[in-house]
């Protein structure tokens, strides 16, 4: 890994195929005007705190807190072959996990949140960047640009990935959705698509679309 | 400070009139796609430090490296009453230090590049965010993107700040220009602000632009 190795260190940067990961509360900033600073940094500390161990969890890097908005690395500083798998396994555990957010949130009295979740592979430099004073592992390059807009196509609840996080991620994904989008600083429009669960050696799958649904419709509709 | 006191941290949020700035290196994204990543880290590296040591100079807190953008904060965890002249006075000496980050890179054999530097003043939450294995001083709330969407309309070399700051600033500033904007989530334009130069203790000041104009036509024109 760049961190452990002084040559990697001194070399100060590498590009790297990774996958990238950004999260947030979505709607969160217009809630967060109504509520007391108190309870804005309870909700987003229970957030961060039950995300973060999910995320570990996956040997997902953490790179930055902001705000609201968690930006993760499954790819740096260690390479491994599943980093788009991964990503979209920890992603759905995320989400899926929000019940307890939630949960905890109602105990302390807070609104209840939602998150989405964006995910997208492809090259970017990775390295030590700051000063003397303060430096940090840091990470440029389009595709970080391209994992938040994409991240901000998403409503609550939701997890988008790109189409190269889609082929990375090879069999056994249960795609929900797609769109095409057109995000500013592109030349063309993108396909994007909605991630509903993983199989293989870890199954996980969100609450399915159409049984949602079905269930919905179950309700006898009150007769006036 | 909410950082040194154990009640602030306990207490865990706290809202705060701040001044903010955000800054990035304009078009950097596009240019790092094409030159070899120790030169993109090496940039940027040059960049953060010069900048780290004038922010600091001006008690700024540094909230944030993301990327090539630097998130700072005047006025917390220490509130002071010139927050939002420090922050005028920090950006026209980080726009003239320009030069020396472009002479290093220069002897590097990187290429130029240029800052772009938005300011605002407002209330938001900060408090300590993150969970018990990593937490950071943060802040949240519409004022953060509010900064982050003034300074996308930066172009290199530009300076440009809310009204709200304008008005925090008091007497003495050299505004150049100014532009009606309507940033994504407002329901109507704000006004925004070059800011060229701040006088009073510390005198500051950008080349004024009519002087450049002069300049540029007093080269003659070849005859052909």
């Amino acid at each position: 890994s760049i961190l452990d190795s002084p040559e990697g260190t001194r070399l100060g940067g590498e590009k790297r195929r990774v996958t990238i990961m950004m999260t947030d509360l979505r709607g969160f900033t217009a809630i967060s005007e109504r509520l007391p600073a108190e309870h804005v940094v309870g909700i987003i500390n229970i957030y961060l705190e039950i995300m973060t161990e999910i995320i570990l969890k996956y040997q997902g890097t953490i790179d930055e807190f902001i705000g609201d908005a968690i930006l993760v690395i499954f790819g740096a500083p260690v390479l491994r072959e599943d980093d788009a798998r991964r990503a979209a396994a920890c992603a759905i555990e995320m989400q899926l996990a929000m019940e307890t957010v939630n949960a905890r949130n109602r105990e302390a009295g807070y609104p209840d949140v939602a998150q989405g979740i964006g995910i997208n592979t492809g090259d970017l430099v990775v390295g030590n960047i700051g000063s003397e004073k303060r430096s940090k592992y840091g990470v440029v390059g389009r595709n970080v640009n391209l994992t938040s807009r994409i991240e901000s196509y998403t409503v609550g609840g939701q997890i988008l990935i790109s189409e190269s996080t889609l082929a990375a991620c090879g069999d056994a994904l249960r795609i929900d959705d797609q769109f095409e989008v057109m995000p500013k600083g592109l030349k063309h429009p993108i396909t994007i698509y909605e991630l509903g669960g993983i199989g293989g050696s870890a199954t996980l799958c969100l609450p399915e679309k159409h049984t949602a649904e079905l269930k919905s419709l179950a309700v006898p509709l009150p007769v006036r």
